[in-house]
C-alpha cells in the first residue's frame, strides 16, 4: 500500500488546484456576467498566468509518480484510486504540452472571446474568422502534442464524452439524419400551430419577477445559488453549495429566458446534488458533457413542457401578464410551448429540430479538422447547410454562425453531446417514469421528487463512474438511441396529428 | 546604477503579484455582491491561501534585496524609485509576520467578517462580539511583529493614512469636538426644515432607472465601471478600465442610494484617472485612504448637494416621481438634500454631524487598543456615546454598532481617515472654486470640467506623491482643517438663518 506521506501529498496537491481553479472560475464568470469590457485585457492577461501556474501544479512530475502508484492500488480507498486515474489520465494528457503553448493557448482563448463578441455585436463575421482560423491551429497544435495514433478531432471528442468517436457519432447522426429529420418533414407539412401569443410584448421588468417565482418551484435554492444576466446563458460552478447559472431576457419571447432558466438550473441541480466528499476534488464534476446536458434538457423539455409542470406554473405567468395571455387556454398554451418550427439560433429551437443544428455543428466541425474547409467563408457554408437540413437561412451572422460561444473558447467536440445528452434523458425520463409519479408530483408542485430521483440514481455520483456505468445502473442496460427517437415520434405525432 | 537583470526580476515580481491581487479583488467583490453564502466557507478557505501565496511572493527576501538598493539609486527611473520605496516599507511591515499567522488571520477576517454579516441580519450583537475580540487581538499580534517603538494603533493609523498619528488626529477631533458639535447644537434647536417628502414610498424599480440616467452625467463608463447592489456599499477596483461600485436601495428614503451612488463613483474616479502606466503596481492606488474619501465626499457633498448640481438632475429625477415629489419645488428639495439632524447611520449621515460618528468610532478605537474598553457590552457603550454627542441611540444593533463593516474586516484606524477626507474636500473645492467656474459646469450638464481639474491636480498622481505633497501642489498650501470648519459654519449659517 502506498505510503501515508504520499496520500497527504496527493490530498495537498488537490487543494492546491482547488484554490486556482476557484479563482479562475470567480473570474471567469464575473467577465462574463459584469466585468467592464476595459478591464477585460488587464484581467485576461493576468488569469493566464494564474491559469499557468495551476498547469505547473496540474503537471507536477512527483505527483505524476504518485498518481501512477495510486492508480493500480486496490488496497486505497476506492474513491481516491478512482480520482487517481481521471487525474492521471488528464495529466498526461496535459503534460504534454509545454508550458509557454499553454499559456499562449489561454491567452488566444481570452483574445478570440473578445472578438468573437465584437463580430457579434457588430454582425460581422469577418472579424472573427482569423480568430476561428487561429484557435483551430491552436487546437491542432496542443492536441497534436499527446502524440496519439488517434485522429485529433476523435481526441477532442473524448474529452467532452469518454469513449465516444466519430464512428459512434456517425451512427448516432445517422439516427438523427434518417429517422428525425422526415419526422420534422411530416410535422412542416402538417397543420401548424398558433403560438403567436408568445412573441407579444412581454416587459422584462414582469418576466423577471415570474422567473423569481419559478426558481423556487425548481428547488434553486438562493443559499447555493445565484442567477445572473449574460448574453449566453450558462452554469458555472465553484462547490456543491456555489453554483451560478445565467439566462437572457427577450422582450418579444417570453418563454425563451424561462426556459433557459429551466434548462440552467438542470446543470445547476446535477452539480449540486454531486456527494460533498467529493468537494474540490476530479470527482466533483459531471461525468461527461453528454451526462450534464441529459440533466438540463431533462428539466427543460422532458419536465418543463409537461402538461403537469404548467399545471401550477400556467396560472402563475398568466397573473404576470393578463393581456397577453387573455383567452389562451392551459391547452393552447401548452401546445404553443412545445410547436416546432425549423428556426436559425439553436438555443432557442425546439426539441425536435434541435439535434439537426447539432448535426450541422458536427459535420462542420468534422470539415474543419479534417482540412476539407477553409474559415474564410465559413459563414456561407454554415447558411447553406441550415437551408439544406431545415429550410432557414440567416439574415445577419450574429443568428448564423456568431450565435455560439463554443468555438470562440476553442471547445470543438462539445457540440455532439448536446444532441447525445438528449437522447440520454430520454432513456432516464422513461426509467423514472417507471419508478415514480413524475406527473402527480410535478402538478402538485413537488418537483423535489424527481430531483430526489435524478440525484439518488445520477446526480451523486459526479465522475465516480463512468457515464455508461451510470446509465446501466440507473435504467438497467447501456444506452439505447431507440428511446429517444420513439420519444420524438410519439410527442410530435399527437401534437401534429400525424398518422 | 542596478543592474539590468535585477530590474526585469523586479517588474516579474509586480507582474506575478498583481495577478493574484486581481484575482483576490475580483474574488472579493463578487463574495459581497452575488456569491451564495453557501459557499463561503469553500472559497474563504482557498481565497486565504491564494493570499498566502501573494504574501510569500511579496516578501521574497532576494526582492527586499533589490527594492533596498533601487529605492535609494537616483539613477534609475523616478516612478520606479519611488514605487520601489512604497513596496519595501510595506514588505518590511509584512516581512516580519509569520506566514502561518498571515493566512491565519486571514481566514480569522473571513470567518469574522461571516459572523457580522449573521449578526446584523439577527440584530445580535452578541454573534459578533467573541469575533470582535478575537480580531482585535489578532491585529494586535499581527502589528506587534512590526516590533516598533510606536504605539500599534498609531502604527495601524500610519497605514491608512501615512504620517497620522493619535497626536494629529486628536488635534483634528478637536476642531470637530470646540467648532462643529457647538454649530449642531444651534442648527438642532433652530427651525426645522421640511424633508419629509423624501422618505415616502419611492418604488426601488423606478430609483434604479433614475441611477441609470445618473450614470453617465457623472461620467462613469460602463465600459470602465459597474454598479452593483450590496448590503454595505462600496467600490472596488482592478485596473484602469475596471472599477466597480455597489450601492443599496432603500424603498423609503430615495436619496440614499443617489448619495451613495455619487459617493462611490468620486472613490471610483479617482481611481479610473490615475495614470495607466502605474497599472499593476503599488503607484497605481489612491495614496491614502484621507485621500481617497476626500474625492468621495467631494463628489457627494462638494458637488452633489449643490443647487447646480441639481440644475439638470431634480427635473429628472422628478419626472421619475412625480407624485412624490408634487408642489416641490427645487429650492424646497434642495434645503431638504441639505438638512442636518443627529441620525444613527454613518452612511446616511449628513454632512455636518458626519464627523461626530467618526468621532465617536475614533475615541472607542482608541479606547479599544488601550485596553481600556473590552468588546463585550460595547454595544451598550457604543449607544451612551450617541447619546451623548448626538442625542440619539440606536432602538437595534444593526443601526448601531453593527452598521458598519470595518472592524469586521479587522480594519481599525480607517474611520478616521473619513471625517479627515471631508476636510481635505473643503480645502480642494476652496481652490477649484477659484480656478474654474464649478456651478455653470455642473448647471450646464458639464461635470467632466470639475472631474478633469481633480484628475490633473489630485487623481493622476496616484501614490507618485505624499498626500500632503498633492495638497500643496493641488492648493499652495499644506493642510489647513479651518477650511473645513468655515465651510460648515457658512453653509449651514446660512440653511438654517443662524446669526
Amino acid at each position: 500500500m502506498i505510503a501515508k506521506e504520499k496520500i497527504e501529498k496527493y490530498k495537498d496537491w488537490i487543494f492546491r488546484m482547488s484554490a486556482y481553479n476557484m479563482a479562475l472560475s470567480v473570474i471567469g464568470i464575473d467577465k462574463l456576467t459584469v466585468a467592464p469590457a476595459g478591464g477585460n485585457a488587464y484581467r485576461d492577461e493576468r488569469s493566464a498566468f494564474l491559469a499557468g501556474e495551476l498547469f505547473t501544479i496540474s503537471t507536477d512530475p512527483q505527483m505524476a509518480e504518485i498518481l501512477k502508484e495510486m492508480k493500480d492500488d486496490t488496497d486505497i480507498d476506492p474513491d481516491d484510486r478512482r480520482a487517481a486515474q481521471l487525474y492521471y489520465k488528464e495529466m498526461t494528457n496535459r503534460m504534454c504540452i509545454p508550458k509557454d503553448e499553454f499559456v499562449a493557448y489561454n491567452q488566444l482563448q481570452n483574445r478570440s472571446y473578445d472578438a468573437w463578441l465584437e463580430a457579434k455585436t457588430k454582425n460581422d463575421y469577418s472579424i472573427f474568422a482569423p480568430y476561428l482560423q487561429q484557435i483551430i491551429e491552436g487546437a491542432k497544435k496542443i492536441y497534436g502534442y499527446r502524440n496519439s495514433s488517434e485522429d485529433l478531432y476523435d481526441l477532442m471528442l473524448d474529452d467532452f464524452e469518454p469513449g465516444m468517436t466519430r464512428e459512434k457519432y456517425d451512427v448516432f447522426f445517422d439516427a438523427v439524419r434518417n429517422q428525425i429529420i422526415p419526422l420534422i418533414r411530416k410535422v412542416t407539412e402538417a397543420e401548424q400551430i398558433d403560438d403567436s401569443f408568445l412573441y407579444q410584448d412581454f416587459p422584462v421588468d414582469r418576466q423577471k419577477q415570474f422567473t423569481d417565482e419559478l426558481l423556487p418551484f425548481l428547488h434553486f435554492d438562493k443559499d447555493w445559488g445565484y442567477q445572473n444576466e449574460t448574453e449566453h446563458p450558462f452554469t458555472g460552478w465553484i462547490c456543491e453549495n456555489d453554483v451560478r447559472t445565467t439566462t437572457k431576457y427577450l422582450k418579444n419571447n417570453v418563454m425563451s429566458a424561462i426556459f433557459s432558466t429551466v434548462h440552467e438550473v438542470g446543470h445547476a441541480t446535477y452539480e449540486h446534488d454531486i456527494d460533498d466528499r467529493y468537494d474540490g476534488m476530479i470527482l466533483s464534476e459531471g461525468v461527461s458533457s453528454g451526462m450534464h446536458e441529459s440533466q438540463s434538457r431533462l428539466f427543460e423539455n422532458y419536465l418543463g413542457r409537461t402538461d403537469a409542470f404548467w399545471e401550477v406554473n400556467y396560472p402563475v405567468l398568466r397573473s404576470y401578464f393578463p393581456e397577453q395571455f387573455e383567452g389562451i387556454t392551459k391547452e393552447a398554451f401548452m401546445k404553443a410551448v412545445n410547436v416546432s418550427r425549423p428556426s436559425l439560433v439553436r438555443t432557442e429551437a425546439d426539441e425536435l429540430t434541435y439535434p439537426v443544428h447539432i448535426l450541422i455543428r458536427y459535420e462542420l466541425e468534422k470539415a474543419l479538422f479534417s482540412g476539407e474547409l477553409p474559415t474564410e467563408g465559413l459563414d456561407k457554408v454554415w447558411d447553406d447547410m441550415y437551408e439544406k437540413y431545415l429550410g432557414v437561412r440567416a439574415e445577419k451572422a450574429s443568428r448564423g454562425i456568431l450565435q455560439d460561444v463554443h468555438w470562440a473558447n476553442g471547445n470543438f467536440g462539445y457540440f455532439p453531446t448536446y444532441a447525445l445528452g438528449s437522447a440520454f434523458s430520454a432513456q432516464f425520463m422513461h426509467k423514472m417514469r417507471e419508478d415514480i409519479d413524475v406527473d402527480r408530483a410535478l402538478s402538485e408542485g413537488h418537483m423535489e421528487i424527481c430531483i430526489e430521483w435524478l440525484k439518488e440514481n445520477i446526480h451523486k455520483y459526479g465522475c465516480r463512474y463512468d457515464a455508461d456505468e451510470i446509465m446501466r445502473m440507473a435504467t438497467g442496460e447501456p444506452f439505447n438511441v431507440q428511446y429517444y427517437v420513439d420519444y420524438l415520434t410519439d410527442k410530435y405525432s399527437k401534437l401534429y396529428g400525424l398518422e
